[in-house]
């Protein structure tokens, strides 16, 4: 197994998702600015799925790059963390088309969960193939961020059930956390 | 014919085919728990499918790699095979909007059975055009998996018209015989 | 601009395209052998044009392999046949799902004569960019398929005015004359 | 950060992009010319659009030929072009399907102006990259159709509200002045 061609792959296939969730922002039948406005959660929705998958894409591809060489465990891992990316769409349209609704924001909690979990495997299962010298473990570090979001991400969950606008304020935070550059967050972290 | 480009355009027709499959997990208009659980099946009916392409992209993967010359018939014969795995996602959202219904199980392996010929008509062709020193008849070898497949499937389709539940749980079967690592599967039905 | 970037692009369209089409298969609603007979039409609609787009990335790509330096009018050239091809799916779509009646049989021979067109003028451009020394004029040489093509489709259209379904066989005859390796046919044609 | 990645996961993207937005030219029920006749609209609409995201295509690949060094402003930056053009499909096919109404105009001139921002906060960061050897600053000159346009996009904007018809067509001239190969189009815009 090549790497370049399970970058390759990935990158197809998490570029066709990021894409094709525009489908989801259903064209309204009438054309006036209140059926567009009707259309400002599904927005919202669509912005911040955007923003998580592009950061996917970039974690991944710093991840893929320290990788020299695939198994069959990595290659099943990457198919898996592809596999709970791909129903991000899903879940990004119901809780749009839903306005922010309990049980959708709940899923799409969910949705952001199982990829952070599949990403960790993915992880793990590099790590594991490069044995004790492994340059991953040692970039990933105490890998704060990693360990946080998952948590934070069965937080809002819980909160979701009682206050679905509180979830989605903090799906939105996890996702600037990752959008500033590792250093200042890390201190950030690092000094608490 | 480049061989690099016959790679890239069949991992992009896969990762698109595999990713546009989710387009037809329809959101539901509701935002209960109810109406998520009536997707359940064709969550599952969906996630086999992933599972499944996810197999015949690492294969013909393989394959490829041992191809040294692209000539007309196996650049055919690839068109071929991507032909009827392009169709997948239709089988798969009509099993799983029919929870599993007969005529639909039966058509799914149809939809599993045709790539699974396809499959073994382009590695047929590669073969031939690799000659008698053929790397890849050589890697192939007794090919017990890619002979026991079709077979299954067939039996499974038989059986779908009196159980399509069990022949349901033939395709998984299938399916995951495909992910155990090839060398332990080969020793449990070599013995046999 | 660099050739390979132009090629990836195009292929990335190309296997988009050949891949979305499937999507205008709509899934039944009933789970019978008649609600799959119904779409009899729509799927041989979708495999004509799959036979089709193959042929057109087949042959794109051989000829851009020629191509040394890309200039504007070549780009655009090539964005215009892509333009033309992305119709493809919504023809298919059109035809399959009207039972090759007389205005979609008639929009699909259209839908078939700018593509050639497009790709005529594109071969044009590359032509004309590599001078009298044109390796790709000579490739190309009489070009008796790329000329008679056109010509067929001109009087399918027509034909189809009258009588759709000889237009149709003309379609699929079309096709299958793409597929017949060079040599045969360029000798059947030469002896004519 | 390899540039070659980014560079890929854009054109994946844009080509994406650039093919789904026929998904939106919904095939019509009937198989009458009146049928294909309403749906003009949609297909100028969606030619329109064709072409500028060829601009986009061609002018982000000469940029990013570029670019020596990917850093983190550089990537977000690119991700967050991408997440506007991302909205053409939407905005065409609103404008498309409602014939060019005032609403749909004005929304379809903000979907052209923000993409047109995100490149130049793009270019921005390149050149700012870069530091005072700049060769893309060198290269970009004075920028005369790249501060041009978004001065038209806002203008056509306004000038929907009160003739849409206006707006488009000059949203068709900014297009047209971008085909138009450089040089001939900065002598004339120079002069004045």
């Amino acid at each position: 197994m090549q790497k370049n061609r399970l970058e390759a792959f990935s990158d197809g296939v998490i570029a066709i998702i990021i894409t094709i969730m525009v489908l989801e922002l259903k064209v309204p039948h009438g054309a006036d600015w209140a059926d567009l406005q009707g259309l400002l959660p599904a927005f919202l929705s669509y912005a911040l799925s955007f923003i998580y998958i592009g950061i996917y894409w970039n974690n991944h591809h710093h991840m893929l790059h320290m990788v020299r060489h695939v198994n069959g465990v990595i290659l099943w891992a990457n198919t898996h963390l592809l596999f709970w990316i791909s129903l991000m769409p899903f879940a990004t349209a119901w809780m749009g088309e839903n306005h922010f609704a309990v049980v959708p924001t709940v899923v799409y909690g969910v949705a952001l969960f199982m990829p952070a979990l599949a990403y960790f495997l993915l992880q793990t299962a590099i790590i594991r193939e490069q044995g004790p010298q492994s340059i991953l473990k040692k970039a990933v570090g105490s890998d704060l961020k990693g360990k946080i979001s998952p948590v934070l991400y069965l937080a809002a969950i819980l909160l979701a059930f009682r206050c679905p606008w509180l979830a989605d304020v903090i799906y939105v935070l996890v996702a600037f956390m990752w959008l500033i550059p590792d250093r200042r967050i890390e201190r950030i972290l690092g000094e608490s």
